[in-house]
């Protein structure tokens, strides 16, 4: 017996941040800027194998990226050892002006602990050495995570309102125009259904008053009888309003996803409506599971590989929920195909995978990989290459790198209220308190 | 990218039955028989790599082996899909007449379903496929589970209350001697700990009286203060006498494990007790763990990767766990070193394995592995080599199974009711319905 197993020390990292390009999407909080930071992560071992991941790109993260990676360098982390990843970033102090910030762009994805953001860098590294180590091993990332039980994996299409540019004209143009009522959102799903063949649908609200997005829904519901309708205003109502909401779209919603703020209002609306609760606001991370499960406040979680942790512990969400007997959905913002080919390898796994996973990557033009993926009939291939089936394109890192290089730091941080500030008759933009209505 | 990873489909599996020796161990349904029949798993891919599993070996668990093992070899079954070996289980069809029998052995480990019948079957294939898998890529086991978090798992002795021979002579001798007085009881905690540095106990009770086994708690209190003590009398006790117990223990006990029967009775003595309640009897399958947590009925679980379903399982579990802040130990019955290997491997990886697992190993005399594990400071070391670090020793396999196959069919099922009768003035033994006390 060979007492002497492969080891593949991690030798080099390289820590790239980016701005990518998105279009003017509206939520509650205001509309995304014209770029996105995110951080491409690449680990190196001594064999000369590179895995890579992606994670958010806000200053925050990268703060403790930095030092994460010095110290993974430091110890020589042997590539397999994912379970240790955790320990190492628990030694690592998180700066407390960094957390617990209620009004920031986190807010529409829950609580912004120390422990949350620890995470959220830890993901992006824990997808890059399983990146790494399917290619070092031979295997699929999918493998590395028990395998795959289906080939493919469904999206839902992410309709937003938006406007038809970015205020002043910034940022890179688009041809798909602006979508600010049922007309247009219909508009847009119905390209989405030609493009990529989405047979579910999901709108973003909290943007216009209750009344103006259930007649989105409505619209939706006639142009596509039949199909899966998800409405998601960001906590953005009183539970009052979500019941209301509730009732009135009880007969075409497949869930209702946050549409109040916090486990005690979302389990107030549960408590009065059959329509199932979904959220990625007051259930994202381990600790707040307990509470929302026993008091019911929720029927699906949306995973999210980027703050739950990585790919190994959505694995977990997704036992714990089926423990329960809650749904599971996927989650997504703003991301580029790395991050799309480590949601597809995770969902390709789990078994309960009960709902069409959102994905923001149709709005997002630009990317750091070769062979963007592509959704046909809404659904994506799993990939069998080793690793998660990726290759970085260095020259749009490069570009994409230089651009949040030459940016003078007002981007660097994703704010949505500033963008909208910018908008005519919008200067006096705040972040809403919510519930807004 | 080379997008033909590397394949391994399973082309031989092996199951040896086998019966090996056990003392005359006794717990509330009766005594150990001098024989306890397991089941040896063996899987061999197409590039001749062997892996090796184990579980039980009473008939029904055969009945399932066979076809699934079949079923698994008509689909070439690719080694590394370990989800899929739950697909595969699952369109097998269970005998209803080898579920749900309240009074057999199986009420040890708590409810006989289908589901856990298939898992217990399942678990020994994982085990294989995780130690073949991790011989082919060159890792340890350990890092197929995301790498371990510990050199070493912590081990607690399993005092039990005993004969000094089976009736009649039967079986192997060994010079334990009884033990069925606190004397007895103490003098056998000592020889653990001089020949294994054993560092914490736990006694199967269940077998006397309440208060003679409270007796014999406070007899190993006294001989070894301060260490860590558990008390397992597998639900024999009413709420009331478990009340009683808890309190007479309450300075000394780690925690009661299952002193009442079922999810009520141990949540109606969870509530008026701060002892910690474990168990492996009322919470054995994940359908059994949100009713107990959210009644707080049990603030321990001990997992056992057999009937759980494997390693896999028994990481979610953890996680499960974790995340409703309940406690996790490890459960053990008659097992030979395949599973000992096993649980260390995945104890080896789990960050919350709170307490020193059980383990039968040392009263096990014999063994098909080479280089039997010994158990150092009350430890075991986690093995770097590949797959579970074991090899099979395949005089002892052979002898062994032939004493399986030269049985009468009396041991083959095991039965702790039927030895009992065999003892001078135990006659009349049945299996007694619970509480007993
Ligand atoms: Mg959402
Ligand atoms: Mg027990």
């Amino acid at each position: 017996m060979d007492a002497h197993p492969q080891r593949h020390p991690i030798v080099d990292i390289r820590l790239t941040p980016v701005l990518i390009s998105d279009p003017p999407l509206l939520n509650v909080q205001g509309v995304h800027q014209p770029y996105t930071p995110r951080l491409v992560v690449e680990v190196v071992t001594d064999s000369g194998v590179t895995g890579v991941g992606e994670t958010y790109g806000d200053t925050k993260y990268l703060e403790l990226a930095r030092p994460y990676a010095d110290s993974l360098l430091a110890a020589r982390h042997e590539l397999s050892d994912l379970n240790g990843l955790f320990t190492l970033m628990n030694d690592l102090p998180v700066d407390d002006a960094r957390v617990d910030h209620s009004v920031d762009v986190g807010g529409l994805r829950g609580v912004q602990s120390a422990d949350k953001l620890r995470l959220s860098v830890v993901s992006a590294f824990e997808v890059a050495c399983l990146d790494a180590l399917g290619k070092t091993l031979g295997v699929p990332v999918h493998t590395l995570l028990g395998g795959k039980v289906r080939d493919s994996v469904e999206y839902s299409a992410y309709l937003f309102y938006r406007w038809a540019e970015h205020p002043g004209g910034a940022g890179e143009k688009d041809d798909w125009g602006a979508a600010v009522d049922p007309e247009g959102i219909v508009a847009q799903a119905r390209r989405f259904v030609r493009e990529y063949g989405f047979g579910s649908f999901k709108l973003k609200g909290g943007v216009f008053p209750p009344e103006q997005e259930v007649a989105a829904i409505r619209a939706l519901a006639e142009a596509f009888p039949g199909h899966p309708l998800r409405l998601d205003p960001n906590g953005g109502w009183s539970a009052a309003t979500s019941l209301r909401v509730a009732a009135e779209l009880a007969d075409v919603l497949e869930y209702l996803e946050d549409p109040a703020s916090g486990t005690r209002a979302m389990a107030e609306v549960s408590a009065g409506t059959d329509v199932p609760l979904a959220t990625n606001m007051c259930v994202t991370t381990f600790g707040e599971i307990r509470e929302a499960f026993l008091g019911d406040a929720v029927q699906v979680v949306l995973s999210d590989h980027h703050y739950w942790g990585g790919l190994r512990n959505t694995r977990e969400l997704a036992a714990i929920c089926r423990t329960f007997g809650v749904g599971l959905s996927m989650h997504s913002n703003t991301h580029m195909g790395i991050s799309l080919a480590a949601m597809t390898h995770v969902a390709a796994t789990v078994p309960n995978l009960d709902y069409a996973c959102d994905s923001h990557y149709p709005w997002q033009s630009e990317d750091v990989v070769v062979d963007r993926p592509v959704f046909r009939d809404g659904r994506l291939a799993v990939s069998d290459a080793p690793g998660l089936g990726v290759a970085l394109d260095r020259d749009a890192l490069d570009r994409l790198h230089r651009r949040w290089l030459a940016d003078d730091g007002t981007l660097r941080d994703r704010d949505d209220a500033a963008a909208m500030r910018l908008a005519p008759g919008h200067e006096e933009w705040r972040t809403p308190t919510l519930p807004r209505w």
